[in-house]
């Protein structure tokens, strides 16, 4: 059975002491770590190959590696183990803090166990039918004669029972099938006649799920016979050039045709580079793919059809169309088979759109009773809120800070990237990871969420966000901006160093003030309080990584619970895989549209009010964070 | 009513003499013709801008110019005119020699009156109801405001009450609505949004006919909102250059993808440049543009989509296809509306195609009980055959030389071209009218016909096509080769001499001989006897202006009454006119396809030994044409 919330399993793994006859029974299948005398288990687990995301370096001061110990003695809690504790409200161990005194078992957040792709891979792996628009079909045609002439195409369309079909097909269809003996493999889309390809060469088919963010795009390939994700690729979106946020992006696209179609061709060269990419990665040809499904907010998505949104950017707010659209690709120079198809989703407003009813779709958030909201981390950031039959959505323009644009230092969370921070006591170390282990080159979303957390935690910003001079070693004023310095110039890979700069703080400040006073807005016009969510969805591909824990102590996230959070990663695109992938979910996708209400926050008079409150480090009202601004005191 | 005979039809003229009180009630809107004392009726019609066609210059050698006289006094018969009324059997009048002697009523052919376009366009003037495909809604849509914000495309689907839509115009739709205060017209096809335009603009839709020749290309371009032909315009088919006739092209197209692309280019770079031409005679753009259909041979049209014909080339001679197709035309790069789609007919079989279902359409041939035959004369040429139920046809390879290509002074039949010859009875004299009546550049099908019947007719060439040297002071060998002086260079426009040389009398009589003996063939199988058709349907752009006098004399046609005969011109173009403007007559169409029997003439034992006798000036058989060969004895 599928579960969407598998992202927050716990694997189990059995531990043994070398050289000892282990007590447990160790089932088949299951991991089973060798831990040395005197070895921590985070080593352990390091050498094979179970990364748990420290950062401080086995110090127990970032809280990043904990593990639950289920059987077994281990060594006593240490004294950096019990801030942690304190500080989480929840009896977990370090691993970096705890040695094996018999075999034992202990838990490890799944997350961990593989490399961060599965995190993404495993949302649409299972629940639904295996349904895609494109199948194939073997067919063995009646050989022709003097007596039985009938043309080639009739014969293949009534063995394939469809009537329609792709005119670029009439090139190759006799030497298709007379080449390989009658005997051939169709593609069929939905009644459509897409392709021919001779049987003995058994093609795999492929489609691609994109979501098409306003600062990075990411491709997901799929196998369409299989329903296997087989390789993800991000690439920032081209189109950021002619503006960082969607409002700047109409007006450049608006002000000519020439313009209009510049923002259209970025796209489709980024779609375009992720699609090659993904074609090498698993060493395919464009020719395999036949089908694509495109999610993205309602700007990003009539930018790829060729909609400059002028219309839609202005009072009464009346997007050109919110259907989903199908198209060929090659009718938009989208580089895959030429007879595929490209799709987009339904929007539900010119600023609520298709990768909104994808996080719906992934979260099933209409399936609950609420009170539950979903969050869609993005430079466009979308909220929505479900209790009873009350289902409000809404959007905001966070920016393209938190996707590590923008930002001085920032950049997408690919190697290279500082993902985890720990800030010393002392305020003086700082305690860094990037992705793939290496020299840092930039410092990604994540990393820069978790840098301010620890600024807000160390003292070193105020309230307001101000940088507090004199605070830490690492504070420098460089052309007149205060900055903290990250990693020196002789840490990094290309020499230059990392900061976080005054003016970055304010992006994050800005664009976590959108998110959470849209949600605050939401809440109060549906009379909940927002303490009292069951659950809270995190989408985005920024969400995916974040941790709640820090995004509650800069104020992004509600103070709730860490359980009722659900990161579903991207939902955006996995939604769009599940619509790659399923026939039927296109008409629960309908359903949503027809239900979701959209808010104009312009319209609502005190959102400006909670927008500037939400600008303080965590709220200026200190009562919504209460907990968490007693948890960081132990840290 | 419409009548597809109406070529043949007489208009009445009213004639009175000069200075005279006339007798003839003259009812409103007739022709009168005033006439002059002891002037010729042909030059009196010249003056009113009616040329009958004369091409001796009024010594009543030609036989051209004739009338009927209905009532009234007139000159006496000459001599030349009781040669010509033996010769055809008919009490005709010709008007260089008539003089009129009290007010008179005469007839004239309705083809001379007016330009030759006429002979063309009325084919499709009536007797349909107009419906094409495409049509244009006029819509008022309703004001969005905050409280009502449905999506631009929504309502305009709505309204047109269609679900489908060419995703093309999305990137305008609401610069068009806005813009036009929500007062817009759409353009529609079959179900299927294909452009909004503002309401105020009203601009017309047009759409063009195509007949694809294998030698030559000719668009009618149509109005569709009123169903006019406005302009027709005709080039060679480019792709002569890979070869004169289907099989050459066939071989040439299947050696490589490179060279299929060349040939798809070919007759795509034809069909832009026709259309460039159509849109400059009426002023248009080609946004107007919305449908085109294509008629051919199923070469041609297999051609057009890309598609080599290699297999049906060979035994047991597999047409790829046989279906309409309808793809969009941008998908062929054929310029014309972004939106616009191109459909072609259906076809029979391998080698009869949509151009002969268009000639069936046209000629309604598949309502005579018969025996009737409809002959296309194309290069390739196709030979139907209906005798009760039994409905046959056949294609065969005539070549190009009666489109005038391949034919040393050959030429289309544009401007210049010597249309119509008489050669004097001492055999040194030629007299000839070229078309728009200036100096001659060449010479045209019609022309070449005419002149090898005048040499046979004057014993310049024998029964066997070969020159006969000494009988005429205007033959001539040059480098080896026996001709016949057309023009002189002193005559023509390019200072180059016109001559009809011993090897274009061999293409003639091969591409006459595959006529007339598939013809034959067809007879033979359903047991009818060729002088006993009771109706000849005569095809194809040639096949408008060849005389059937001069045809039979040569062979090219069989040697039945004049009266049998009925031309009914490009009917592969004009069908693919009442295709493009009547729904329903795909239809009849689709029904004409299942009704037709293909026939191999290489699997028919005695088809070789008919084209062998066919070789013969007018036949091996003198019977078939016993007829004939009296008649020009009078000549």
């Amino acid at each position: 059975m599928y579960h969407i919330y598998k992202q927050k399993n716990f694997i189990r793994m059995w531990v043994k002491l070398n050289n000892r006859k282990h007590k447990l029974k160790v089932l088949p299948n299951k991991i089973v770590i060798e831990v040395k005398e005197d070895e921590n288990l985070m080593s352990a687990l390091l050498r094979h190959g179970i990364d748990l995301g420290g950062v401080c370096g086995g110090k127990g001061l970032c809280g990043k590696c904990l593990i639950k110990v289920v059987e077994g003695e281990t060594s006593a809690t240490t004294v950096q183990e019990k801030k942690w504790q304190e500080a989480s409200g929840f009896q977990f161990r370090l691993a970096c803090q705890t040695r094996i005194l018999s075999d034992a078992m202990i838990e490890v957040l799944e997350t961990f166990v593989g490399s961060k792709m599965q995190i993404l891979s495993w949302i649409v792996e299972k629940k639904f039918e295996l349904e895609p628009s494109v199948k194939k079909l073997s067919l063995n045609i009646r050989k022709p004669s003097l007596e039985y002439q009938e043309a080639d195409l009739n014969k293949i369309l009534e063995e394939s029972k469809v009537h329609v079909f792709d005119p670029k097909i009439l090139g190759k269809i006799s030497h298709i099938l007379w080449n390989s003996n009658f005997r051939v493999n169709v593609i069929v889309y939905d009644g459509e006649l897409l392709d021919i390809l001779p049987q003995d060469l058994d093609k795999k088919i492929y489609g691609i799920a994109f979501d098409i963010g306003t600062t990075t795009v990411v491709g997901y390939l799929y196998s369409l016979d299989e329903g296997t994700l087989l390789s993800v690729k991000a690439r920032y979106n081209d189109q950021i050039k002619f503006g960082e946020d969607v409002i700047s992006r109409i007006e450049f696209a608006g002000k000519s045709g020439e313009n209009m179609r510049l923002i259209q061709e970025a796209i489709i060269s980024t779609v375009n580079n992720i699609i090659e990419e993904l074609e090498k990665a698993v060493n395919i040809s464009h020719n395999q793919i036949y089908d694509i499904v495109c999610s993205g907010n309602t700007v990003m998505t009539s930018f790829l059809l060729g909609n400059d949104c002028y219309y839609s950017s202005k009072a009464p707010y009346i997007p050109s169309f919110t259907l989903p659209i199908k198209c060929k690709a090659r009718d938009l120079g989208v580089r895959v088979n030429q007879t595929a198809y490209l799709r987009t989703l339904p929007s539900i407003s010119a600023y609520v759109g298709g990768d909104v009813v994808a996080d719906i779709l992934i979260s099933e958030i209409y399936k609950e009773n609420g009170p539950v909201t979903l969050i869609d981390l993005g430079t466009n950031g979308e909220v929505v809120v479900k209790v009873g039959e009350k289902f409000l959505a809404t959007s905001c323009a966070a920016g393209p800070a938190l996707e590590g644009y923008s930002i001085r230092s920032g950049m997408r969370a690919v190697e290279g990237a500082i993902e985890s921070v720990t800030i010393s006591e002392d305020c003086n170390e700082v305690y860094y990871r990037t992705i793939g282990g290496g020299k840092p080159v930039g410092v990604c979303g994540s990393g820069i969420i978790e840098t301010i957390a620890w600024m807000k935690i160390r003292g070193i910003i105020n309230k307001t966000g101000k940088i507090v001079e004199g605070s830490s070693k690492r504070i420098f004023r460089e052309n007149g901006e205060l900055q903290f310095l990250l990693a020196k110039e002789n840490e990094t890979a290309n020499g230059k160093k990392i900061v976080i700069a005054q003016t970055d703080i304010r992006k994050i400040q800005l664009a976590k003030a959108a998110i959470f006073s849209s949600l605050i807005t939401l809440l109060k016009l549906v009379g909940v309080e927002v303490l009292d969510l069951r659950k809270l969805f995190v989408a985005g591909a920024f969400g995916t990584y974040v941790d709640p824990f820090y995004a509650i102590i800069i104020g992004l996230l509600p103070d709730i619970p860490r359980e009722r959070f659900i990161q579903i990663g991207n939902g955006s695109g996995a939604g769009a895989g599940m619509l790659l992938l399923s026939k039927k979910k296109w008409e629960e996708a309908a359903d949503i549209v027809k239900k979701v209400k959209v808010v104009e926050l312009n319209l609502v008079k005190f959102f400006k009010d909670e927008f500037i409150n939400a600008t303080y480090f965590p709220h200026k009202n200190e009562n919504l964070f209460k907990n968490s601004l007693e948890k960081i005191k132990h840290l």
